[in-house]
């Protein structure tokens, strides 16, 4: 029984060889990639988002997005997903068989200029082509909110315009939609603000919560998630990520912590905890060091240490 | 308003001088810990735990306690609390003119044992002669449970069997307590069933939470705990701290990080933010290493950053 009439099961979509890649100063190795993947299918994880289908110039650390995909093993029934930013995008995405294009905009005018170089209109107005070439493929769609509970430019961010952006997807069929918290803005009254402004304007839409932890919040705001009835959120293995506007404060929350969470709270996942322990490890090992992540240093809960191993710690 | 009928205000205890310190390799200088504690005064900290009168020997970093609390300025009607483990220490206490004795015992006895080199029944026989010294002085009491949510050596901790020590405290008349999450083994479900297990058989008696972030759900449990109704937090400036059975994972919650949760659910908490961060920040000076906080790092969440600032961040 989960806690508290909490819903159960909660679907957790691992974003790590994306959200915590993209910004790495190194390139990860085209196999591990493919290995870290392949590694969360047998974890449990039904849903990835891959990588990006944007110019190899812009991101280069995902530049082989379409090997990626080619060598994720789909005998399991993974969803796998990509960001596709434009139609020539979609077209490789098309081409590497991905099951859901990703529609990413932002809420507000100066961070959509600074994330994808165009203005809100022109980032919606791009995206009938890439649907029709994901209709003609049979490619599923999934739209990206990002800085959807604050801009670190403008400030808040008014819930009804969130709102208006998801409206106006689901108005294309895009009903599915993730609210990126890019900069670490959301606060439990703000998400459940926005979440129903989108229940409101557009009660289809089913909604998908991308927290960061980079104000410490983010398992908090998950909480309140739960609470308010949202079933589906996105976390990176080991919390690796950032954010460029806060040297030294962690990125996506963390897969293993979130998993942990929702576990204590009674709720399925159909994740295997331990394996994907060893998944963050195995990511710290490639990167060379430690990851923000704190169930993968304290192990599970009911561990038993052995009385010989302590040092004295009173409180 | 607070947000979802949450209880406003909630009232913060600072332990980064006591727990923060008590494990750390070096020593602070008496003066800074005075002056950090005079800072979260100044802050708006009401209560401070500010030192432990243990033996020197045992806990060198905290030898100075008496010297520590002579230093600080109580003339803002600040409470200075220290943990106080024996008569012998009480009457060191008493004499340095703290506000409340803190009498600590563990939930198991390996912990305990452990913790404080005695059974769990020889701790409880002790605390009668720490009262009498207490009494005598006009010194305030506070109970400190530790391994109330788990112990890491036993395993589950029962909720009623907290409840017994809770209710034995009340009847020697200490009836406000701290449940200690020794090593992050807290959470919401267990936390609500140790807390109604507490108002059932000791109603009386308030009810502290002391959570540690060792698996990073640190503050996902203090939502919890306000939704039960708790009002009563202590955390560390920094989120200074660790779990000896833990490499890597983090000590208490962050303070900031703390306030900074409360404020955004409309709590009123009487303290200043930017005030505890600048705290947080000496202290990484002072100690010359990162702490695990995240607001000292990020920044007040409206802070508004300049776009020639950023570098490219998709998603």
């Amino acid at each position: 029984m989960a806690y508290r009439d909490l819903p159960s099961p909660v679907h957790v979509t691992e974003v790590v060889t994306r959200d915590g890649f993209q910004s790495l100063d190194v390139f990860v190795p085209t196999q591990d990639k493919i290995d870290l993947i392949n590694a969360f299918v047998r974890a449990g994880i039904r849903r990835v988002e891959a990588s990006s289908f944007v110019s190899p110039r812009a991101v280069p650390q995902l530049a082989d997005a379409a090997e990626v995909v080619a060598g994720i093993d789909r005998s399991g029934g993974v969803r796998v997903a990509c960001l596709v930013p434009n139609a020539k995008g979609a077209e490789r995405a098309a081409a590497a068989g991905i099951d859901e294009m990703v529609l990413l905009v932002s809420t507000s005018e100066s961070h959509n200029q600074t994330n994808v170089n165009r203005s809100v209109r022109d980032s919606l107005d791009g995206f009938p082509a890439v649907i029709d070439i994901a209709r003609a493929h049979g490619t599923g769609l999934h739209g990206a909110i990002a800085v959807a509970f604050g801009c670190p430019f403008e400030g808040e961010v008014d819930p009804e315009r969130v709102a208006e952006i998801a409206a106006h997807m689901a108005g294309l069929g895009v009903r599915s939609v993730s609210l990126g918290d890019t900069t670490g803005m959301a606060t439990p009254p703000v998400v459940s603000a926005v979440c129903a402004a989108i229940r409101r304007q557009c009660p289809g839409t089913e909604i998908t919560l991308h927290f960061h932890n980079t104000r410490g919040i983010g398992l908090a705001n998950v909480l309140n998630g739960l609470q308010i009835g949202i079933t589906r959120y996105e976390s990176a293995a080991g919390g690796l990520g950032g954010c460029p506007f806060a040297p030294g404060a962690t990125g996506n929350i963390c897969t293993e912590d979130l998993v942990y969470l929702l576990h204590e709270l009674g709720i399925e996942t159909g994740l295997d905890l331990d394996a994907l322990v060893a998944i963050a490890r195995r990511i710290e090992g490639i990167l060379g060091r430690p990851l923000p992540g704190q169930v993968m240093k304290a192990g599970p809960r009911l561990r038993r240490q052995s009385i010989d191993s302590v040092r004295r710690a009173v409180g």
